[in-house]
C-alpha cells in the first residue's frame, strides 16, 4: 500500500483494446501510466501519460521502457522475456512473473506445466516435426497446436483422422487428445503478492466454428455444483504453482462424463473477462490495478448475470472500419457497447464488444442474437 | 448517425474531473477526443487524443481550439461564450448551446428565465450593490447569491437576519427567499438534437453544513410518488425552453409542504450525476457521448441503489495529496472508488469520489459512514 504522495508508475507492453479497458480503470486511481507499442495509432496510445513508440519483443526496448517504473504488465504474451527477468532482478515488479511467461508463451511446456503439477489437462504428445504426427495416428482425433505464436485460432489444427494429417505443423508443437466437449469454461482468477486469491464465476463460452473466435460468453455459466467446486479447484491448481502474483484466465473442458480439462492459460486480462467491467464488482481490470498498486482484492461476485458478445470483423471487408447496424445495437436496453478504437477492420479483428446484463437468461440470449443479426463491420 | 469510416472530432473545455470521467467513457466509442485546458497536469489531459493547453475563457483561444471540430462541451461554465456562438455559427455543434450558457452562466438571469418560463423556484430580488440589501430586511432570511463567478459554495451567503446584512455582496446578486428545505433533489435530464428525452431517477442529496460541499448522496430519492411526478415535471419544465440539445443537473428543494423549488441548474456533466457510472445501464458521461456522437439516448434506469461519497481536500492540510485509510476503503464491498489524479490537495477540494451499489439502504448509508470515518486527504 502506497501512502505517500508520489504516484506509483506502471508500464503496459502492448497497446491494444486489453491495454485501452486497463487504462479506463487506471484513471479511477492515483497512478502514472505507460505504454510500450510500436504503433501509436493503437486504441491504447492516448489513454496513458506516457506513449513509448517501440517493439515490445525488443531487448532493449523493453529494458529502456521499464527501467524505473514501479511496476509493469503485458497485453500479450508475445514480449522480450529477457528484457522483463533483467528489470525484476532491478527490482521493478512484473504482473505476472518472467518465469511464467516463459512456461505459457510455450505450448509444450505450458502442458507440461499442467502434468508435472497434477492438473487435468488433455493428454497430449510433443511433435518436434511433421514426420513425426504421421507416427500418432492411434492417437487421433486430437488437437495440433504450435508451440509458440499462437494466436485468437492461428497455430492451431484440428487433425480428426489421417486424411488431416497434413494440415499439422512441421515445427516444435504439441498433439492433445481431442475432448469430448460439453462445455466450455473459462475463469479469472486474481493472486497477489501475498498468495491470497479471488476466483470470478465461471463463464460458459461459445465459438464460432468457422472462425475459432469466441461467438458469446454467458456468465455466469449453467454448472452443476459438482462441476463448479471442480472447475474452481482446479483453476486455483493452475495458479497455485507459478508462485506468481497476477491475474490469470483459466480456459477449460468439461466433457459429458463431468470431468474437467485445463485448455490453456492466459496470464493477463482476457477477452474472457470484459463482461466484469459492468457485471461485477471489480473489473478483471481494476483488480489487476489493485494487485499492481498493493491495494486489497476487489469483489469478483456480479451484479447481474450478462452475456459478452465479441464484435468482429465481417469477412469479405478490409480497410477503414464502417459499423453496420450501431444504432440499433445501441438502442438496445442493458447493453453496454465498447469499440476499441481501431481505424482499419479486417475478417475476424476483433473491433469491440457487446455486454448485456439482465437476471433472465432469455433475454441475454434474445439481446446478443439481436446484436448479431443488426451488428455488421463493414469497411 | 455517424456511419461513415471518419471518427467524430469531439473537444471539452476543461480538463478537470468531469473530463476525466468524460473521457473514460468515451473510449467506449468511435471518437476522437480534444481537451483544452490551461493546466496540462489537469485530471483529463493524457486520456484524450489531443491537449491543447490554453485558457477557455480566452476568445481565440476557444476558437481557434474549436475550429474543424465536430462537436464541442464543457465542463465548467465559466468559458467564452462568444467564441462558442461564433463556433456555433460555423456549423460546430455546442452542448449545450451558447445561449443556454449565457443564461445560466449568471445566477440573475437564470432566476428570470424560471420566473418567465413559470418554473417554480424561491421569491427573489435583484441586488446590484450592498446598499440595496440593507432595505431588503423584511425579505430576511435569504441566501445571497452572486450574479457570476461562483463555484462550490463559494459567492453564496446566508443571510438569516439584519446582522448577517454585512455578508452581503456589493456586486450583482440574487437575494433567494430562504426554502424551509425538507430534502435537496437533483435530476440529470437529458436532451438530444430531435428533443426526445431521458430522465435520471431523483437523487437526494445531504451537505455538509460546514463546507456547503456535497456530503453523500443517495439514489433513488426517498420521495412519495406524489413529489417524484412534481420533481421530475419541474425537471422537463426547465430544460424545455432551453431549446439545446445536452445533459442538465437541476437541483430542487423540496420544503416541508411537498412544494418544489428549483434551486440552479448546471448545463453539463455533474457531480450529482457521478453514481450513474456503475449504478445505472447508461452513464451521465456515456449519455452525454450519445447525444454528441448523435446515437440513441441510453437506458437511465438504477441496475442497483446507490450512495455516493465525496472525497475532498480535509482541513488544514495544502499539499502533495497522501490518502490516509484508502486501504480500508477498497477493501468496502461493492465500493468503487474514483481518484481523480489531482496531485495537490487543499481543504475541501474534490480529489475523488466513492460509489456503493447495495439493494439495502442501511448497508448503504452504513457503508458511506465507513468511508468518512476512514478516509483523509493530508499533504
Amino acid at each position: 500500500m502506497k501512502n505517500a504522495s508520489d504516484r506509483s508508475k506502471v508500464g503496459i507492453l502492448g497497446g491494444g483494446q486489453l491495454g485501452r479497458m486497463l487504462l479506463q480503470a487506471a484513471a479511477n486511481y492515483h497512478v502514472e501510466t505507460f505504454v510500450l507499442e510500436n504503433d501509436p495509432e493503437c486504441p491504447a496510445a492516448h489513454l496513458c501519460n506516457h506513449f513509448t513508440k517501440g517493439d515490445i519483443k525488443d531487448f532493449n526496448t523493453v529494458y529502456n521502457f521499464g527501467k524505473g517504473l514501479d511496476a509493469i504488465t503485458i497485453e500479450i504474451e508475445n514480449v522480450n522475456i529477457e528484457a522483463l527477468e533483467k528489470l525484476e532482478a532491478e527490482g521493478v515488479k512484473v504482473f505476472p512473473k518472467p518465469s511464467v511467461l516463459r512456461i505459457i508463451k510455450n505450448k509444450i511446456l505450458q502442458k507440461q506445466y499442467y502434468k508435472e503439477h497434477q492438473v487435468p489437462t488433455a493428454d497430449f504428445k510433443i511433435t518436434n516435426h511433421f514426420a513425426e504426427i504421421t507416427e500418432m495416428e492411434s492417437f487421433l482425433p486430437a488437437v495440433h497446436k504450435l508451440g509458440e505464436g499462437g494466436y485468437d485460432g492461428r497455430g492451431v489444427q484440428i487433425i480428426r483422422s489421417k486424411a488431416d494429417i497434413e494440415k499439422g505443423f512441421d515445427a516444435p508443437s504439441v498433439l492433445e487428445k481431442m475432448v469430448d466437449i460439453d462445455k466450455e469454461i473459462a475463469i479469472i482468477i486474481a493472486i497477489n503478492e501475498k498468495g491470497a486469491t479471488a476466483i470470478y464465476p465461471p463463464v460458459a463460452m461459445i465459438f464460432d466454428p468457422n472462425l475459432n473466435m469466441l461467438d458469446y460468453q454467458l456468465c455466469p455459466a449453467d454448472l452443476s455444483k459438482q462441476t463448479l467446486w471442480k472447475v474452481e479447484a482446479v483453476a486455483l491448481a493452475v495458479i497455485r504453482n507459478f508462485k506468481s502474483p497476477g491475474i490469470f484466465a483459466v480456459e477449460m473442458f468439461v466433457d459429458r462424463t463431468g470431468d474437467v480439462f485445463v485448455n490453456e492459460t492466459a496470464p493477463r486480462v482476457h477477452n474472457s473477462g470484459h463482461h466484469t467491467i459492468e457485471a461485477h464488482y471489480s473489473s478483471q481490470f481494476d483488480m489487476l490495478w489493485r494487485l499492481m498498486l498493493g491495494y486489497p482484492l476487489g469483489n469478483t461476485e456480479f451484479i447481474l448475470p450478462s452475456v459478452m458478445v465479441n464484435i468482429v470483423g465481417a469477412d469479405g471487408y478490409s480497410g477503414d472500419v464502417i459499423y453496420e447496424g450501431l444504432e440499433e445495437v445501441l438502442k438496445i436496453e442493458n447493453a453496454f457497447v465498447h469499440l476499441y478504437g481501431k481505424k482499419q477492420t479486417k475478417p475476424g479483428r476483433k473491433m469491440g464488444h457487446v455486454t448485456i446484463l439482465s437476471a433472465e437468461k432469455q433475454d441475454l440470449l434474445h439481446k446478443s442474437n439481436k446484436i448479431k443479426n443488426n451488428l455488421v463491420v463493414k469497411a
